[in-house]
C-alpha cells in the first residue's frame, strides 16, 4: 500500500520551493494582478450565479438548474462545455485553451436535505423541509469557475499557454459523483488539479480527512401475522436489529480512528405483521483506506451472521467508497505563499455583527469571522473529521486544496448557519477570495513548469506503489436513488 | 375484574332457549320470509353498493366516499341519518322507527393499505400500491345495512314495533373507530347489537379474539456528527434498539397467550449524523384485557430503562386499545338456529373453480368454498388469532356476531385473495346470506322480548362487576394520523 | 412420527379393562394382601434406607453411597445384583426369578445441589451449600425396591411366576442416566415397567411432561489486552452475548409450548482481557420431541451466526436429550383401581401441622397434606411443566406411572421444603404407600397376562411407526462432568 | 482540575537541571560507586529473595510469605519494619535513618492468577492453574529494597543524612493496595518517592498510563421454573445482558481514549431456573481521571436502565479507582543521567538465545533482549496502555519512575513468558540494574536539596489546583475478596 508521508524528507524540498517559486509578500506578479482584476470585474456575475444556485436548493444528482447555470455561464465566456459526462446528467467539463500544462479545477454545487434557510442570523427555513446549501457549495462551484475564467482570460490574451479545465462535479454530499468522473478517465490528461472548500478559516488545506465506504444491507424473511402465527414468520427486522447489535459490540474491537455509523432505513411496514423486509445504510470510515478495508470486510461478513441468527436471507450492496486525500504539501506551499500575499479577508462591522448573532444562536463563542493567514499546518498522520470525494481525484492527479472563510468561527457545519452566511456578503467575500487565491496559484503552475514537476514528484512519492482503484459498483451511477 | 365464562351453567339455558325461541328447520316464520324477500328485492342495489365501496379503496378514517354512499342509500330508503358522529367525519348513524326495543347493527367499510387487486384469482394489483378490501369490509357495511333495511320495511309495514339502528363504523383496521363511538355514548340506549364478519366459513361467531393496546414511544437525544464528534451525540436510535432488545428479552417472561409486536417507524434520518429522534409503534395483545394490562404497564416502563441506557428523553403515548369480545352465547344460539334454517350458501362450478385457483395461488389445499353449517362451537378460554373493536361494543351492549363465507377455505386473510373474492359473486353471495341471517335474528329479537331479556341476562352474567372503561387518549380521534 | 393419542378409541378399552381385571374396592386379592404385608414387614428397613440416602446428599452420577446402600440391601434379600451397568458406576440392576413375564421397576436416588436442609418446617440448611433431596429421590429408589421385594417374596413362595427387576437409575436431575441404560439395551427383554414419583398428590401419572434437549455451545476467540489493543482481540464473550440476544429475539417465533433457557457458564476470566473463551448451556423443551427437533436445529444454527458476528470459532456439543412420556392409560387404569382400593394416606395432626408450617414458610395456602384419590385425569395434548428421563424408557417399553404424596399441597418442588418433608414421617408414609400401590399393580401384571397384552397394545398404538432413537452423544456417559 | 503539562516551560528547567545536577558519563560520583558496590555485595541475597517470591506465587492481598520474606530481610539489615500498615496484613514500611530529606521507594510483590510457569522458554506450567509472576513483581520489590539498602549503608556510614523508607505495597494487580496506603497517610511526610517496573526496555518512565475505576454491578430478580412458569420470574441474567448491550452501544459515544471492559462473573446458576442473581465487574479507563469521571457516572446510571428493562433490583459498588501518573520530568531527567552513566545491561549469548526462543514461542520478531539507553521520551498528552496504582502515590508526592529490562523485546506482558524470564538470570540482571539506577538517583536526591526542590516545584506545577481524593469505598480494604 501507499507509503507513509515522509515529513522529514519533504521539509527541505519545501524550503527550496519557497525560495525558488515564491514571491515576496504584497508584491504579486503582474499575471496574478491580472487574474485578481478579472475576478473583480466579474464579481457581480459571480455573486448573482452563487445566489441563484443558493436558491435552487438542489440535492445530489438532482442539480439540474445549478449545473445548467454554471455551464451556460462558462459557455457564454467562451469555454467549450461538455455536459452530462461520466453518465451523470449534471456533471460537465468546461475547457479553454490547448496543450500543456493542463490545469484542472473542481467545482461542487449540490445542497443538503432539510436545511433551507433565509439570509438571517437565526434559524428560519425559507422553504419548509426543503434542502439548503449547508456546505456552501453554491459558492464552491462559482469561485472555481471564476478562477478558471481568470486563467482563460490570460490564455486568451496570450499571456500564458496551456489548458484550463473546470470540472462541474455533482453529488459530493451523497454518492460522491467524482468517483464516476474518475472512473470515466476525465482526469487522465491533467497535470495538476486545484479545489477549495468553504470553511470557517482561510488556509492551505493539508489534512487528509477520512476514507469511507457506504453500503446497504437488505434482509429478506417471511411475513406472518404477528399475533396468530408469529412462528411462521422469519423477521427481517430481527436480523437488522441483531446486525446493529453486532456492530455495536464490534466497536470495542476497532481502532480509535475508525468510525462505523448506520441509518436504519426500513425495519418493517405495519405493526401486526412479522416484517419480511428490512434495509440499513452502513458507513465505515477510517483515516486511511488501508485501515478502512479490513473493517469494511468484517462489517459485511457480519450481515451473514445476523441473517443466520434470524433465519433470513440477506444481500450486501456497495453504494460507493472514497479515499482520504493524498495531500500535496509542495503544491500547498505555493498556495500558502499566495494566501500570505493576499492577506486576510476584511469584514464590515455589519458582517461581524451578523456572524456574532449566528454564533449566539448556535451557542458558540461570539468572536465573529476569522480569516487570518496562519503558517501552514503539519499534516497529521490521522486527521479526523469529515470526508470528501476529492480524495479520489487526489489519488489520480496531484491536487492542491484551499479552505476559505465563508462562515463565522465555530459554525456547526451542515447547519442552517452555513446556509445563511453563504447566501449573503460573508459568503460572497469568501468566494471571491478563493477565486483569487486559486487563480494566483494556477498562474504559478502555468508559469513554472518546475513547480508542476515538483508537485508531481511529491504526488509520486506519496502514492508509492499503491495502485488506485475506485470503489463503485459496476454500471451507471445511482442517479435516481436520490429521488423521493 | 370480569367473571370467567361459566360454561356449565349456560348450557342448560341454551337448551331451554332453543326450545322456547327457536323455529323448526326449513320453516321460517312469515316475518323472516318477508325479511329475506326484502333483501332479495334489493340484491342489485346492495351488490352495486358493495362494488362501489370495493373500488373506493379507502383506508381508516379516510373513508369519505364509502361513508357517503352508505349514508345516501340509507337516506334514500327513509332512514334518518346523522353523519359525522363521535367527532369522526366518516362515522354515522342511520335509524328507523321508534320506541323499544332498540336493535343496533354494525357496518364497517375501511380498506387496507397496499392490497389493491383485480377481480382475478391470482395476484394482480388494480392500482399499484393502493389500498384494497383485504378484510371484506366492502361487503360488511352493505350486508348490515341490507339487514337493517329489511327490518325497516317490517316496521314501516307495521309488522313489528321498535327501532332499528345502523352504525356506520369506520377505521376498524387501524385506530379502532368504535372506541370513540362508544365514548360518545352512541350505544347507551341500545338493547342488543348485531354484527357479522366476512370469513372463510359460516357460523355463529363465539370466540373472544384478543384484547390489544397500541402505543407509540418516542426517544429524543442529541444529534452530532457521527465521524467528527459522536461523543457529543446521544442517540435516539440506540435507545430504540435497546428498547426492542429489552422487549425481546421480556418475551421469556410473558404468558403463552400474550403477544408483543412493534413497528420501528423512524430510527434516524441520515447515515452521518447521530440520530436525535426515533419512534416505534408497539402493540400488546392478550386473550383478555385483564391479562393485557400488566404487560402493557411493563412495556411502557421499559421505555424509561432504554432511555436511561442511551441517555435520552422519551415519551410514551397511548394510541388506542380494545377489549376482547364478550361473547353472548344466548344470542348466538338464536342466530345459530337461523343459520340452520337458511342452510349453506350454494356455489356455481365457476365460483368453486375461481376459489380453487385462489387456493392454488396461495398454496392452500384446493377444496373450494365451504359454507356448511356446523354445530355451535365451544367458546375457548383463550382464543387466539385477531382482534376487533367490536370487543368494546360488546362490553357496553349485548352483541351477537356472525361469520359468513366470502372467500375460499384457508384463504390468507388481509391478502389480495380476499379482495378478489370480495369483489365478485362469491363475496356478493356471502353478503346477501349475512344480511338474511342477521335480519332473521333481528326478527327474533323484535318478536321475542324474552329473548332480548335472556340475551341481556347472559351479558350481565359475563360482565360481572367489571366496569368498562375505553382505552383512548383524551381529545378527538386521530383522524389525520393516517394521512400520508 | 408417532401418532397422536387416540382418546376416544381408548375409552371403551379402559371401561372393559376395568370390568375384566379390576377388583372390588376394599377387597384386595390375597396376593396383594401378601404384598402389602411384605412391605409393612420391611417398613423399618425401608425408612432407614431412605433416611440414609437422604443424608448422603449425592448429586447426579456421584451417588456412590446411595447406589451401594440400595444394591447391598437388594443383595441381602436374595436379588441378583449387577453393578455399574451401562458404563455408569452408580447404575445397577437387581433381579429375582426367571422367565416371563419380566416386570421392571425404576428407582432414582440422586439429590440436587444447594438444597441441604434439616428436618424442620422452615429453611435451615443441614450442611451449608451441600446438596439435598429436593425431589424426594431418597424415597423414590427405596419404595421401588420395596415393591420389588414384595414381588420377590411372592415368586420365592411360588405364588407367582416370572421375573421382577429393579433398575437403579442414577442422574435423573442432570444428564439423564436412563438414556445410557436404554442405549445399553437393559430394557429390551422387559414386558412392562413401573415407576412412581414423590409428589404433593396421589394419582396415576398420566401427563406427558416435556421433551427436552441439553447442549453446550463454546466460543473461542483471541485474547488481547482490553485497554492496550482491544482491536487485536476477538471476544468470545461478545459471541455469547450476541447468541443469547439472538435466542431472545427468536422467542417471538416459537410456539407457545416451546421453552428455551440457558445458563451462561463462562463468559471471560478477568476484567482486563478480551476473553478468548466462553461457554453456555442451552436447554430446549417442547411438549413433544417432534416439536422440539426443529427448534433444537435452529438454536444450534444460531451459534454459527453469533460466531460470525463476533469473528470467533464455535463448537456445539450435545449433552443429552429426553423424550416426553408415552403415557399408557391402560396400565394407568389398573393402577388407578389399586389406588382406589388402598384409599388415601392418613396423617397425624402433627404431620398436618408440620405441613402447614411448611406452607406458611413458602407462602402457600395452609391446607396441609392431600392424598385423596381423584378419578383418573385426561391426558392433555400439551402438558406443560417438567421433564423426566422416564420418557425414554416409556418409548421402548410400556410404562405405568404413579405419583404419591410425600410433601404438603402446593410445595414448591426442588426446594428445601421437599427435603424437609422427605426426611421425616410424611415422606416415609408416601414411600410405603407407593411401594404398596406399585406392588399391587405388579401383582395384576403377573396374574393377568391379558392385562400385560392390553398394556402392550396400548403402547404399540401410541408409538405408531415412530422409531425411537435416544439423544446422547457417542461414547461413555459424562460421569465426570458433574465433579466440581 | 489539574493543569495540563506545560512542556515548553519545563524544557529550559530540564536543560538547567542537567547542567547543575548531572555527572559526566562513566564517571559516577563516589557515593554512587558505593551504592553500586552495596548492591553487588548483596547480589546473591537479592536473587535468592527474588527467586523465593517467584516461587511463592501469591496473588493480590494474599502475599503473606512474600511480604514476610522482604520484611524479615529488611529487619535483618537493620531497617525498622512496621508490618500490617493501612489495615492490610501484607503491607509494610521499612525505614532507616532520620530527619530530612525523606526519600521513599516502592516495592510490589504480588503475582497474577493462572500464570505459573517453569524457567523454560516455552509454555510449561510449574503448578497447574496456579498464579505466576507475569508482571515481574518478584523482581520489583527486591530491587527497590536493594536500592534502599544501599542508601541505608550510606546513612549508616554517615556519608549522607536523612531517611530512606521502603514501602512494601501489595495488591497492585487487583484492588490497588497503594490506595489504602495513601488513604492511611503513609506518604504524608515524604519528599520524593521512587519506583521502577520490570519491562522489555530500560528508560526513565515518563508516560502517564491510564486512570481507571473498577466497580461491580449486581442485579437481583426473582427465580422461577424456566419451563413451568417463566412468567413468574424476573431474570437477573436478562438485566446483565441488557446492561452489557447498553455498554456496547455506548462505545460509539465515548472518546477514543476511553476504554470500558467488563467481566461477567455470575449470570445464573443452573439451566432450568430463571436466575435471580447476576454480577458483573466493570472497568472504565481514560488517559486522565478527569476524562474518566463522566464516563464512570454514565456507566453507573446505565445499571438503573438495565434494571428497569428487566424489572429487577440492582446495586452498584465501587471497588477502587486509580489516577493516571503525574509525571515528574525534572526527577526523570536526573534518573536519565544515571541510566546514561550506567549504560545498557549486557547479556550472555545463552540469555539472548533464551530470549529469542521466548520470542519464537510468542510469535514475536526474534531480536532478543534490548536495554539500550535512548534519550528521554516526550510525555504524550494521551498515553495509552496500562494503569498502575503508583498513579495515586504520584498525586500526593513527587514520584520518579524507571523501567528496566527483565524480559525479551516484544514479550506479551502478563504472560508465561514474563514469568520464565523473571525467574532466571535475565530477570536477575534487570533487578540488579534497577537497584543501582534507583540508588544512584536517590544519592542525587540526598546530595542535592536543589534537586528535591526542583522536583517538588515540577510536582506543584503539574498538580495545579487539583485536590486529590482517593477513589476507594469507606471501610477496610477488601482483603478477603480475592480468596477463592
Amino acid at each position: 500500500m501507499k507509503k507513509k508521508y515522509l515529513n522529514l524528507l519533504l521539509i527541505p524540498i519545501l524550503l527550496v520551493s519557497a525560495s525558488v517559486y515564491g514571491q515576496k509578500k504584497n508584491k504579486p506578479n503582474p499575471l496574478k494582478e491580472d487574474a485578481i482584476q478579472s475576478i473583480e470585474n466579474r464579481y457581480s456575475d459571480l455573486t448573482n450565479l452563487s445566489d441563484q444556485i443558493w436558491s435552487f436548493e438542489e440535492i445530489a444528482f438532482q442539480e439540474t438548474q445549478s449545473a445548467a447555470a454554471l455551464s451556460d455561464y462558462a459557455e457564454s465566456l467562451g469555454f467549450k462545455v461538455t455536459r452530462g459526462v461520466a453518465e451523470i446528467p449534471t456533471a460537465f467539463v468546461a475547457e479553454y485553451g490547448s496543450g500543456s500544462p493542463v490545469i484542472g479545477i473542481l467545482g461542487e454545487f449540490d445542497a443538503l436535505p432539510g436545511l433551507s434557510q433565509n439570509k438571517v442570523p437565526y434559524k428560519s427555513p425559507l422553504h419548509e423541509d426543503a434542502p439548503g446549501h449547508g456546505c456552501g457549495h453554491n459558492l464552491f462551484g462559482v469561485a472555481s469557475l471564476g478562477a478558471a475564467s481568470a486563467i482563460k482570460d490570460l490564455i486568451e490574451e496570450g499571456k500564458i499557454k496551456g489548458t484550463v479545465r473546470f470540472y462541474g462535479t455533482p453529488a459530493e454530499e451523497k454518492f460522491f459523483g467524482k468517483l464516476w468522473m474518475v472512473r470515466a478517465g476525465l482526469f487522465e490528461d491533467v497535470d495538476v488539479v486545484m479545489d477549495w472548500h468553504p470553511a470557517a478559516e482561510t488556509k492551505a488545506a493539508v489534512q487528509k480527512g477520512l476514507a469511507l465506504v457506504d453500503f446497504q444491507v437488505e434482509f429478506k424473511g417471511q411475513a406472518a401475522h404477528a399475533a396468530a402465527d408469529p412462528w411462521n414468520g422469519r423477521s427481517a427486522s430481527d436480523a437488522l436489529e441483531l446486525y446493529t447489535s453486532g456492530i455495536n459490540y464490534y466497536r470495542e474491537h476497532i481502532k480509535p480512528t475508525v468510525r462505523i455509523h448506520y441509518h436504519i432505513q426500513d425495519a418493517g411496514q405495519v405493526v401486526n405483521v412479522v416484517p419480511d423486509y428490512s434495509r440499513i445504510w452502513v458507513r465505515v470510515r477510517d483515516s486511511s483506506r488501508e485501515g478502512l478495508m479490513p473493517v469494511y470486510e468484517r462489517v459485511q461478513e457480519m450481515a451473514e451472521g445476523a441473517a443466520i441468527l434470524a433465519n433470513v436471507d440477506y444481500e450486501v450492496n456497495l453504494i460507493s467508497g472514497i479515499h482520504e486525500v493524498l495531500v500535496n504539501r509542495t503544491g500547498s506551499a505555493a498556495l500558502q505563499k499566495n494566501l500570505e500575499t493576499l492577506g486576510p479577508i476584511s469584514y464590515t462591522e455589519e458582517e461581524q455583527e451578523f456572524a456574532k448573532k449566528i454564533q449566539e444562536a448556535t451557542g458558540k463563542p461570539e468572536n465573529g469571522l476569522v480569516s487570518k493567514i496562519e503558517p501552514m499546518e503539519e499534516t497529521a498522520v490521522h486527521s479526523m473529521g469529515g470526508s470528501t470525494d476529492v480524495g479520489d481525484v487526489s489519488y489520480v492527479v496531484p491536487t492542491i486544496r484551499l479552505s476559505a472563510t465563508t462562515a463565522p468561527n465555530g459554525t456547526p457545519w451542515h447547519s442552517w448557519a452555513v446556509v445563511a452566511a453563504g447566501g449573503m456578503s460573508i459568503g460572497h467575500k469568501g468566494m471571491a477570495y478563493a477565486a483569487k487565491a486559486l487563480s494566483m496559484t494556477m498562474v504559478d503552475l502555468f508559469e513554472n513548469p518546475e513547480l508542476v514537476e515538483a508537485v508531481k514528484a511529491d504526488f509520486k512519492e506519496n502514492l508509492g506503489d499503491y495502485v488506485y482503484k475506485g470503489m463503485v459498483p459496476p454500471g451507471p451511477p445511482p442517479i435516481k436513488s436520490n429521488l423521493q
